[in-house]
């Protein structure tokens, strides 16, 4: 038997979509842990706070017992060492992903040679769906309701009326 | 704990590579049990037949416990529920993989949902390596010492002197 | 009121898909006749005979009244100019398919100034969808039935028994 | 005979370059009426005004008797039923457009089935043609000619002048 | 002053088209000397004998002082050593064509690190044009005026005269 | 012999990075002169001013006779013009970056048909390396001995004081 193995899949999550929830239920069966966490970036305007982010990950994931939420800034790879993580998981839906995706691997493969990435790929019907679509759609009163869960598209609703 | 994962990464190896060997190390790793499983595929003409295939990847894989070699024909979801493999590995390594990837990522995920694909990405030393251009520079007896391991080489050379 | 449109939507429909079928629907809706014609290529050995592919597709577009079903030899745009159509339709599923299908759509504009290539993408259920990926999937047995309709699952059956 | 077809081509036209008038003088031949649709976009500084835009819109698209010029803000697929448009016509000019395209396109096909995108592709002249090429061409005062009407390049030179 | 500089353009111009013909025009301007060497491989049956090739090489090629036709098997680097050439041309077209010149331009790099592999891009009259396209055409009789130069034409039409 | 050529290497070098220097060493051995010219952009704030980029490409060319260190603002062409440069050069790393560089060398080709643009591919080490990768790992102390100069290193750490 191996060690027990930590994985983190870290994300903007603003807001969770159905396919980041795949790639969770996915992950939840191949690792002993994973650590889904909220990348904080002072760069960008988010539409939902750090704490509504984390809120709405709880509450979507609340049937998986290995799933913990956690926002992190910095380096991705100190806090993979810091949680003892040695499995980074991100979703890979498209071409326009690859290469950022394969600087970002390669780059925390050099920084921290024990942590590996690994991808994964969403349904097929997640694969042209992402948070900044959802945004989009939903400021325009856009019916979202194949792409994320009921408590984000209530979520999203107070949010447009608060415009 | 979770069950026991065991994943299974299926090729041609035609030679087996250092690319390869990366891939199968991260593996390893992250699972119980690796299965290295070479495609027999009637209609390409290997230059090594498959029980070379099979002894070079035993030769270089011999230090890792977990790792097992064999061969397959037929579907691939239909060999990895036979194994009760949960898991399929593949390598990424260019953006021209990437849709040829994502079908048959797609498609087995229709024909076997319980079997999730992961991919992992080589070293960039590796990122432009493959079992062709192998063949293709050992014909014209060019160096190949980065690119596969010593038994390798002395067997490509033994072919291009039968030749 | 504009002319009368004839569009033509040539491809090897060896056999016809469901992502085929999705073109053709579509098609049918924007043109006053839709020509489905097989393209007949005699460096390619075809799993079905050009007559077989016609029935099958007929077989599935019965219902279209503007629909109509065909095979050529020769350069597409004279096939084209003969028929009287001017547009040509093609499905575009992935970036893999871009650059050649760009390269005979300019290629072909350049033959023919007034035959105009349009593109069509098929459902996302139909991206990773292609004909080969089925002769594959029915060789080795496995379950094709949410790809092609039932009779054409038929025709691959009885092509599996002669084997 | 089919029905009357009213197609919409949306895009931010600031200018209209040769490559639009390319896709406009094909799409006029195909479709009964074109409707061509000045994007709104509250969080981009456009160059030019969207009076200006569609000032320019007409000018170059006069001799075009079933071509109309307008402006819309909120969901695409919400004015093409209101307008009782069933098609949207989309450039296609390179790799780089195709997964943003392929997404609205298959995220309004969701939002409204009975609505079909097309993509034309332009002479190949205006591949690699874009507005902010332009735009970035003109403020340096380089050479436009082969790229936008004579109109543009007049209002283009009024907009130097001011700065 | 540098050293005089030799550029050696590999390729299989099986028929030289008028994209070469361009990126032979500018190579020549660059470098001392420029070698255009017909890759021999024995997998490909060509249309035209390796001969035809240089001899239609030769023919479109005189006007330029510095460039030299030739042929060559075996490795591109052991060919380039030979030569003393210290630069290798390679015409980049399309994406398509992007990931196998990148691994090509790695591999020659390892095997040879004091030759360099610089890309021109042609026209984007030729951006989608190359020989197999050329052979297409001619085999049916289409219009390659723009294509090719005249003597490849003449060329061709004797080759479907022996068919 | 032919007549000196002079080559201009633009970018923003924020900062110079080894996959820079790495272009600059082969272009130096292709050309009687190389200039390296740091583009003014006033859109973006960069991390360096243009005369600290300047003065660390001045320290990492030292040992190269040949090469020069500019800035300039306006369009490309203009200053080649200016500087009786015939090539321009530019790194090509990855599929993402194909497309814009395509176009501006075909919008250079156009303005300025006299000047060639030739791509070279850094080594494999500096695929998916670029300044903005720098910036962001340097904000957050990691490891970036591999990728710049000591003295740029040294002048990350003093900006990372200033913070």
């Amino acid at each position: 038997m191996k060690n027990k193995i930590i994985a983190i899949y870290p994300g903007t999550f603003d807001p969770v979509t159905n396919g980041h929830i795949d790639i969770i239920d996915r992950a939840s069966q191949l690792f002993d842990e994973v650590i889904v966490t909220v990348a904080l970036n002072i760069n960008k305007t988010p539409l939902f706070s750090s704490d509504e982010r984390k809120f709405l990950l709880k509450e979507v994931t609340k049937k998986y017992k290995n799933v913990k939420i956690d926002s992190f800034s910095g380096l991705l790879v100190d806090y993979a060492k810091k949680n003892k993580a040695s499995v980074i998981v991100r979703g890979l839906r498209a071409v326009s992903d690859f290469e950022y995706e394969f600087q970002m691997s390669l780059t925390n493969r050099k920084l921290a040679p024990k942590v590996t990435t690994i991808f994964l790929m969403p349904n097929e019907k997640y694969t042209y769906l992402n948070s900044s679509l959802v945004r989009e759609l939903s400021k325009f009163n856009g019916d979202i309701s194949g792409f994320v869960p009921a408590i984000v598209r209530k979520k999203l609703k107070e949010k447009r009326k608060k415009d």
